[in-house]
């Protein structure tokens, strides 16, 4: 007996799931993976933008295996086990494939600490305020609440627009902030479908920005169907998903 | 006319104006900082651990100036002013100093990538947990409340004492973790005579790292006098607090 969130699809699929195919090997670097997940795509792409060996690794979150729960605690994805250590948190694994990875490119910082500090502000925007503001999108029963949390969420976007050079944030670089927000740019098709959302409403500029986003060969790759996705984010919309972040976002509390 | 908080008292205290009379002369780096705040104390640790020449300048943060808010459209302190550029978020700037200034030691990020990550999971877990509950048990007014949110607040300490190895979180050597907590420490003694706090009640290794912490130089004089916070703390203590950070606790929303 388990919650409903324990019945989701087990394996990524069409593109996601070829990627995951060619990195079975057992390597130094262990991935721990949740196909659907927009926060372990981050930590994916880095990969696979960089070309670090690697060996992935499909985690259940509901249904998680011991030998994952003695290195990892805490229990969410993505993880990563390398020498003998857990690591964790979407973000800070990007960074630790900056900083253990030197030598494979390419560098998703910039070398100058205050372009750096720039990069981080904006990432940190999309965490504070894009990402929850999508969550609670979703999640958003009565019609007037989804105005006004698509507007909110409008809003976030817009004030990220306004520092996107083109094609990417920091001009022709991929960086940081494209990996932080390409997750969501996958899946903006939900919230279009269901919550009125479109690219052009935030933007001519947000849309041209997502369109070079989801071209990204490492973006592409990374993302399962959306049919399999269906299924879980129809327990989003319908405000019953039990993911942490979910959880988090009714109970008015930060996504851990 | 304006918010109560407008009239709060205007400039640094005790040892802290000490320190800031002492960074009057032109610099680089000029630091915008609010005297009471535990974030802009963050920044101003690291400024003060690693000796980089800086300038303070005190903001009112309900009372901002136009220089400042042209700079800084975002408004928050701490911000910094560096090469005609503004930086701000206590974390990314304690990071910038590090990577901008390599030269003044101490580093407060290990060298180790792995080390690096978990010194920033901690770093995390004090953001999107103790921080919260912080903020959450100051402004709770119903005395059950009141309990549930210290028995979570000392669960987060308790998560973070886990790891410490003493007298500072990596040991001897001063880290981001210590940083990112201390400010807290410092003002603990507020939820400890209003919400029944106390550090033994957290337990014996956090009162012994809570006490290492606010003896460390760069922390003491960093800080100003009690009498003066109480104002401030009292708003917070009848939730009539109107900052960014208490309105967002408010609201079940992310901390800015």
């Amino acid at each position: 007996m388990g919650s409903p969130d324990e019945q989701i699809h087990p394996v990524a699929t069409g593109a996601a799931a070829e990627t995951a195919a060619q990195h079975q090997t057992p390597q130094d670097l262990i991935f721990y993976s949740g196909w659907f997940c927009p926060f372990v795509q981050r930590t994916w792409i880095v990969l696979e933008e960089k070309g670090i060996p690697y060996q992935y690794k499909e985690v259940n979150p509901y249904k998680k295996e011991k030998h994952f729960l003695d290195i990892n605690p805490k229990g969410l994805v993505p993880a990563m086990e390398y020498q003998g250590k857990a690591l964790y948190e979407s973000l800070i694994l990007c960074e630790f494939l900056e900083e253990a990875f030197p030598k494979y490119k390419p560098q998703i910082l910039p070398s100058d600490p205050v372009d750096r500090a720039i990069v981080r502000i904006w990432v940190d925007h999309i965490t504070k305020f894009f990402v929850p503001a999508y969550q609670r999108l979703l999640s958003a029963q009565e019609k007037e609440k989804q105005e006004g949390y698509l507007e909110e969420l409008n809003q976030t976007l817009r004030k990220l627009t306004d520092h996107v050079k083109g094609p990417y944030f920091l001009g022709d670089e991929f960086s940081l902030v494209d990996v932080a927000i390409a997750p969501w740019v996958l899946r903006d098709y939900v919230i279009s479908e269901h919550r009125g959302y479109t690219r052009i409403g935030v933007g001519a500029a947000w849309k041209a920005y997502a369109e070079n986003l989801e071209k990204r060969p490492s973006v592409a790759k990374t993302m399962s169907q959306r049919e399999y996705l269906a299924d879980i984010y129809g327990r989003y919309l319908r405000d019953e998903a039990q993911s942490e972040a979910a959880k988090a976002i009714r109970a008015g509390r930060t996504i851990p």
